[in-house]
């Protein structure tokens, strides 16, 4: 059987493959980018065991991208993500940032105060 | 070759199936709606030549629906949309509602001032 | 009220901004090009009018911007897409090519025999 | 530091949501099951640590859904999944089965040999 911890660690990967599939190839602009942070933090503390979600969109990076069309699509560049999930009294904390151009999902830390 | 006002359907067509195909799926409960709601039409207005969009999602079927588990996933049974595009000249409105059981995407008026 | 000719640009619009927001973001490397090409084919073709769909997964793009990582996700400038709408004996063509980075749908032939 | 098995059960979790938040809402029918089935195979494959994965279609569950318009929507209903992910060492064997009305996803084995 796992873990609490482990299925901690499971959970909190199912919610980082839900966010970026769900929301990659939205259009976005300079103008919508805080509606959509808001909704995309709102839409997966929905999902069970996540208690909290941050997610900052690049401006800078997205002005220069936009500049051309007025608009981009969301991928992992334009963001960085952070979750807390909470299971059975295990805390895991996670983060998504670009490395070498592809966007790494990690995790931080782990508390099994259990 | 296309007309203005075929290229304008045809523009109205294509954000109808963006917004579904993008957002369908999306963790969705009472609390969230109203952030999901922006989002939509933020993102959608993005798009060239689409000058309005509303969505509103019902949220008494909502929160029947979400009563088992905490939240649903967006389908079009939870949501009706409408679009304003202009393209040169042109103005197509377009709505979708649910109609059988199936979000019926349909041209609602067609305004060709041009 | 609209035209066949217009509905079934509207209905062309639709099956583009499908296919676009529901496969964008997908995992794609050479070796699973051919299957998500025919699954995209299948899927759109199930929506009403739509007689025909073609995709083409540009293989020598996709191969030198997955060396990288093995894989990429799917967007506009990995695929060209070709369709065919048939609504009321009106038959239009579209297609789907990349034009100064940005991946343009456009009518190409509109023949209305009705 | 997370240990190498909760970092397998991370990396499992994130195909899950990948998986389910890519390709819901798919329009799907009998005829298109096959090739939406192998397409989300080797999709997800691609990902790293993801070593296999299979996709099983409710045929019959489809065929009476899709009797009113053609076809549906995908949803978790429609389909079980199971996958095997690989990280230094530790295979970690996960599945998505209904329950409740629920698509459920959960880790079936863990086998740290390391």
């Amino acid at each position: 059987m796992a873990t609490d911890a482990q299925q901690a660690c499971f959970e909190a990967g199912i919610k980082f493959g839900s966010l970026y599939h769900q929301f990659a190839g939205t259009p976005l602009s300079p103008d919508s980018a805080a509606s959509l942070e808001t909704a995309m933090v709102e839409a997966i503390e929905n999902q069970p065991f996540c208690t909290s979600v941050t997610v900052d969109i690049d401006e800078a990076a997205l002005a220069e991208a936009a500049d051309d069309h007025g608009y981009v699509e969301l991928t992992g560049r334009f963001m960085e993500v952070r979750m807390r999930v909470e299971y059975e009294g295990v805390v895991v904390h996670t983060e998504m940032v670009m490395e070498d151009g592809y966007p790494l999902m990690r995790i931080v830390d782990l508390n099994d105060s259990a």
